[in-house]
């Protein structure tokens, strides 16, 4: 079968690979919608988590279920599914102490593009399909249901991770496809007032639809002076962290309360110097004693996630599309919204391919 | 009345000041009982909080309620008491957030040798005497009572901070006075085993009596890879940080497993660089996303704290005498007890004062 | 002064009583909006805190501030004003705890019209005003901001005690104006489907307004039957009780999850038997082993809640003037309302009197 | 082979079986230790979960691994292991909602001994061994491990639940095993005074050695009271309830102050009247509105669960042979033992039974 791959650090291709096999409890599901994401712009052009060879991207998809193993019960050939990002292997250590994202290691639910190939390619295989897969609701979008994958779960997380109260002021830095899910995450969890940091207009007015009630611009100057005037000096109860460098650490710890969250969802794929590092801002951290905990976290994976976030959708909580700038039609354009991915052009926010 | 005071960065002395005046709400404290501690060391002779001039040092006290004023309640001269380090405007708005050490602003709860005069005076001054003072046990001794005020709520609040779980694996990092009380704080809250990194044999001794089970020396190498040769690899599931340099932090993410707390009890004295920073291990960290979530926090203060970390010692849960390597008879020998805290011969854990 | 009061358990009547004395933190403030409350009927007609003479009824107040006390900084006379229902004394012990409702005692963050005269006068005492009067902010509707006071902020209570996870499904047991709080609030954190239990058209109406998506009315039989119908069996992750006699506890048992939460704000006036007690259905809730958690808590007051809740209606995410469904203009108009409230006609939701 | 079942209800006996047969994911093991619980007396003797028949009894047991299927990794035929009384289906849908114990219905974790055959058979079988078994570690006594199997695992989770904080005062309602660690629990977890309510003057000094500060005898009147006067009316932050019938919601309620936790570890077997329901203190409950949440949970099992309390023996953090009281040899005994909790001798806590 073919594939959209990595071939090695800077470089990516079509390649030929055998079609996955199919364990007892697994599932072989066909694509038929994808969407690239920044973090296979990380992996291949940033080498942000070391080499792969002939690794097949990609780890948004939903598709149709091709094959599945004898053990699987709740899924058939032929059922639309959801497939997560993160495919935890829920029978393993660190579901048991609380953390499913990082069985087998740190990242470790994370498979797709990471240590297996990825959904770009003619079939790809499901671990654990009957805790993994979610069936597609009926009358969902692909284009929908798609976002739920990574961009709704990891942009969530954000929001979930950061202590939100009703009534919380809240920033969030960054308002790509997964900063914009963190101020619709925002929104859901109760905060008040919402910072969206970042200036494409594309972004901007999806961040104003999810609920952002100042938008605020480096262009303006430091983005946490901003935030500290807007707020008589006060701070926010929380930051979402969802892009910039590892400077952004810094901007964060300025506007944050004492007394606050600060939550990752960002990938750092750079760090500074030599011994690569991440800064805090000793004085804005409070010289680490000013209750601003940081809190971090994987993309949460998993069937029940999934059939959470989509009843968001279905109910009428949250809508995907508005995220959705650019449609692909074919396999073959698998490539050419990656590249954009990595591009970036100014009217982007996340491209699709449908593939049906 | 005389006090023992900071009179610029870098220069200590005795000096005379007015008698404080006491409030409707307050108390005026006679010390009978004070030790000095760490923090007063960063702040005079590393400016770590900036320059302070002739402000009267200290904030680990027990004594005699020599005033109060006309509202107080529950307290009347006389009465022997317990007095927090750290003493919250417990009518303000932090405390309504859920932060009250963080009253009036970053560490705002923390007055004493910070924002006025401290306890190293003939008198000192206590706000909202009854929600910030603790009547002193019978029967309890003077010692163990001054080691609750910071040095145990400060320790334990590390363990508290950590997410410990009945079982939990948990390494402290430094040995000192607060890093013990976090080493006896993890086993109150019920870790198995618990790694103790220092060196000074006089803290080592005390450690295990705490409850550590292995003690890791900087000498026998990297202190991260000795916990994780230690432990297959695995790391442990909280790291608590009660001293070190802003590298600490670095060696704290390597330990720690995915899915893991760091909690900090450090007072960041010094960072790095010309933008002042603490850095943190890209790699280690997991990139941002191993949920190894870094909690702060300032030491608990208030009358229901001092009262409950009584009850442990009343009930035997804990012995802080152990602490106490040093013992002083005389107000002019805080001087004494201070430097010593600055010099930390090897015999040393923490001075106390005794005034009567 | 003129107030309307409880004369005793089953009557009630116009008193004259004394302007009340402002203390050096206090405030006098004179009301401008009044709600009478359910609480208010449970007090007087079911005697359900025990009996009461000659107290000023009525908890839920927006008003002009007519004195200060000399130690009060943020308020002045002439100040328009939000005033919780609850008014803590943030300076007391339970806060330290962490149970600001709590403070004095069970319940006893509840002052008007519990212990203390209550709003239905020509003025009325707030105690700590720093810390217990929030600023009306401009351009908000009295009517609006005085929902805050208690409908809001107990309904909104259900809700965050529910332990909402995005997604999750919610039965909320009463939609009169706390239920239907519940409803927004459920929906505030994230709440998928929820189900609305209640009949009168004019509170469903309003239910689906704020994000019910499903009504269920006992007259179509057994309503924990039909929301396990509706959910294949499974039940709900969270039920909400804002409504209803002892049984309700059992009909919450049946239709919670295995895993769930049981968030308890109804006011129970009324017992069953000699024993005065609340029963639990043995099997529905797992012989108490099935991780259905039970949780309660008195509506939280004082500023930063005010300021919270009312930073939710300025930001667009509630509109609570949709549970005005009656308005009376005049001081003497409060004995109609609070008949009404008692009387409950089924066009009924909520009534306000406008005071000028 | 040969196993000790459940006939009907009030009827036990000696049946032959099928050895029970190993799928690729699970063991068999040879039990080499066993201890009877309370609750396969209420079980068989109370019909508490409805009849069952020909069920082999027992769920607390240690053993050497007979069979393993074929993907079972960690474990191999004569490896010594701890085998939980609940052994959740890792991979099912409670368990993504945070649930182990309930996966598959409400405490559906159980199977031994309620949906399947128990632990006093010649063999028995393990569903998912890798994530359900624990090895015994070397030098643990055999009479030490299988304590953690229920009895540990049960009572801290009462602990666990209470919401201890360091200093916290915690009554625990019911001395016998699983109380008596519900004692050790709340120690472990940093509770300062413990009440221990129960009069057998063998678990009396157990309890004592487990950190119980003040022992409360019904005989000397109404115990809530006696621990409302020996709190001077305040109560307790934390009440565990871990024995007596349906009544004891009501001792709990009262004696807990107003914010608080009221955890329940009980295995109701009973209820009152025709709807078999347990009754809650409406005046004590603070009408609903007191924060005294009542939390409940079925003993959580797994293999970190079991290596994490088998941690806390190995570190010494805690001797369950104190509760050993006496000790059987051959597999013919286990009716014997199992009677014995049936009668329940004055110097009884728990028999355990020895295979080799």
């Amino acid at each position: 079968m073919k594939g959209f791959a990595m071939l090695k650090i800077g470089e990516t291709g079509w390649i030929e690979k055998d079609r996955p096999k199919c364990g007892p409890r697994d599932a072989i599901v066909r694509p038929t919608c994808l969407a690239p994401c920044t973090s296979d712009v990380h992996t291949v052009w940033e080498g942000a988590i070391g080499d792969r060879h002939n690794m097949i991207l990609g780890h948004e998809a939903v598709g149709i279920v091709d094959e599945v193993g004898t053990e699987v019960k709740d899924f058939k050939p032929g059922d639309r599914v959801i497939v997560p990002a993160i495919t935890p292997d829920w029978d393993s250590e660190a579901v048991q102490r609380g953390f499913p994202s990082q069985t087998g290691g740190a990242c470790g639910g994370w498979k797709y593009s990471n240590f297996k190939d990825g959904v770009f390619g003619e079939f790809f295989h499901v671990n654990l399909a009957d805790n993994n897969l979610a069936h597609l609701p009926e009358g969902m979008s692909q284009e929908a249901a798609v976002m739920i994958t990574d961009m709704m779960s990891t942009g969530f997380m954000g929001a979930e991770n950061a202590g939100i109260e009703l009534g919380s002021t809240v920033a969030v830095l960054g308002i790509g496809a997964v900063g914009l899910c963190g101020i619709a995450g925002a929104k859901l969890r109760g905060a008040g007032r919402i910072f969206a940091v970042g200036t494409r207009p594309v972004s901007v007015e999806v961040a104003k639809k999810y609920g952002a009630t100042d938008i605020i611009s480096y262009r303006d100057g430091d983005t946490a002076e901003q935030i500290l005037d807007a707020t008589d000096g006060e701070g926010v109860d929380a930051v979402i962290i969802s892009g910039g460098g590892p400077d952004i650490l810094i901007d964060a710890c300025k506007m944050a309360k004492a007394g606050s969250k600060i939550s990752n969802n960002n990938y750092f794929g750079k760090g500074e110097g030599e011994k690569d590092t991440l800064p805090l801002c000793r004085v804005g951290w409070g010289f680490g004693m000013a209750d601003k905990d940081i809190i971090t976290g994987l993309c949460p994976g998993g069937r029940v996630r999934m059939e959470r976030l989509a009843d968001l959708i279905t109910y009428g909580r949250m809508d995907p599309e508005l995220l959705v700038t650019h449609k692909f039609k074919g396999f073959d354009k698998i490539e050419e919204a990656l590249l954009l991915m990595k591009e970036k052009p100014r009217d982007l926010i996340k491209p699709v391919v449908l593939l049906e």
